[in-house]
């Protein structure tokens, strides 16, 4: 099978252009096919207080009412999206913007309220995924690059996490691709000693999180992160890396030393 | 050639929900294959207005600075246009989002510093449009759905007239499609008197121009469609119509009495 990488940048990239022009440019030069799925809650924010709407978090996901819908649509889909692929474009990589409701490529289905009520937050499944649609872009040497937004069937647009998206596709294109999950953040992975870069863990499987949890090693920001790797892993992904953005180049080419890679 | 039809869709249509729902409903249900274009300038306006940006404007032209080219990217490429797909996806139609950024579908260019600094704001030739892309796209049932936004080669985003889009689009694909282009507005066509939508104007052609604009019939904001429009059937465009956002489907199965048709 042929290689594919499904690369997820965080906000923290998006919002330092500088980092991301330089991480957009390791990204296009690498030569495997690749799908890049972008976050970007941190210009979300900004609009919302911006446009006086009130920012809710709840468990580290956003509270998506009426009007924060819109805001998120016009953020991520808006302007981190077209801004990426112009971007993208002018480093020659023919980059396609595209959320989860274009083609119904990641039909999602809306949160049911339960303890808390998300209001327009939507869940997905791999098995949704047009992978026929997607693999007909990358045959075509088209990068697709996906901002965390969907629609339920019935016309409603829904927010939708990034680390999710990224996940989610991976999964699915794993039946046709050999496919590495490559996560970008703005460590080198996970660190023994958060303070101390040469302290890299290269790897662990899912009996360590236990552990690396008690060390502190894995917070609570990490954990879903963590826990969107090894659902990977069993979902048939062959590879799943946590690294810095500005590793991209070398995690690409599974270099040593960069990044940390999750096992199953 | 199979038919192909590209519709255009104004601000004051998207600005109403009510409409906008009726007037998707309809073109999903159109048959023939299809490719629409919206603009969205009611929106673009009230967010600058909310983020406290000046709103300019020349020759009917948005002066795009490096804050308003954010804001119409964010309104155009974000909330409108996913919107539209995610309301497109829920009638049947397979709905797919794009700039012409989006695998440079239309590559653009900024416009040169004349009398006006325009700023971010973009021209397109239909030389330079993909083609083979959008038959892809076309082939495989999806229905273009495209933003009024694109960008130079060298990573900037620009402001592109949704009118001159749609024009430029059916021009290109009048290779491959015998092609007709529907401006959709809010009256029923060209009027002999304004008031009067019983005054429809069934045919025009170049020569008519000249006359009905000395009787007031065409005024000075529908002149550019009209320009497109003409330039359009030189380009090799069948045919153009200018008609009622609500008529589509009778436009659609060019039925009588439904629209202004330019001619050469």
């Amino acid at each position: 099978m042929k290689e594919l990488l499904v690369i997820k940048i965080g906000g923290n990239i998006i919002d330092d252009d500088k980092a991301l022009a330089s991480f957009l440019e390791d990204f296009a030069s690498v030569n495997t096919d690749k799908i890049l799925v972008h976050g970007g809650g941190k210009l979300a924010t900004r609009l919302s207080t911006s446009l006086g709407i009130e920012t809710k978090m709840e468990d580290g996901r956003r509270v998506t009412d009426e009007e924060t819908i819109k805001v998120v649509t016009m953020a991520y889909a808006g302007w981190i999206n077209k801004n990426i692929v112009a971007k993208l474009q002018a480093k020659g990589c023919n980059a396609l913007g595209l959320c989860g409701a274009d083609a119904s490529v990641i039909p999602a289905v809306k949160r049911p309220v339960g303890k808390i009520d998300y209001g327009w937050v939507g869940d997905i499944e791999s098995k949704n995924v047009n992978i026929n649609f997607l693999s007909g872009l990358i045959n075509q040497n088209i990068t697709p690059v996906f901002a965390p937004v969907s629609s339920d069937g019935s016309g409603n647009l829904l927010n939708i996490n990034a680390d999710t998206i990224a996940r989610t596709i991976a999964e699915a294109m794993s039946t046709e691709f050999e496919t590495r999950l490559i996560y970008c953040f703005e460590k080198r992975g996970l660190l023994m000693n958060v303070e101390d870069d040469s302290t890299l863990i290269n790897e662990i499987n899912a009996g360590k999180v236990e552990e690396l949890k008690q060390y502190g090693v894995i917070t609570a920001g990490m954990l879903p992160k963590i826990d969107n790797a090894l659902g990977a892993i069993s979902g048939g992904v062959s590879e799943v890396v946590i690294g810095h953005a500005a590793h991209i180049k070398h995690i690409a080419q599974k270099q040593k030393g960069y990044g940390t890679y999750i096992t199953a």
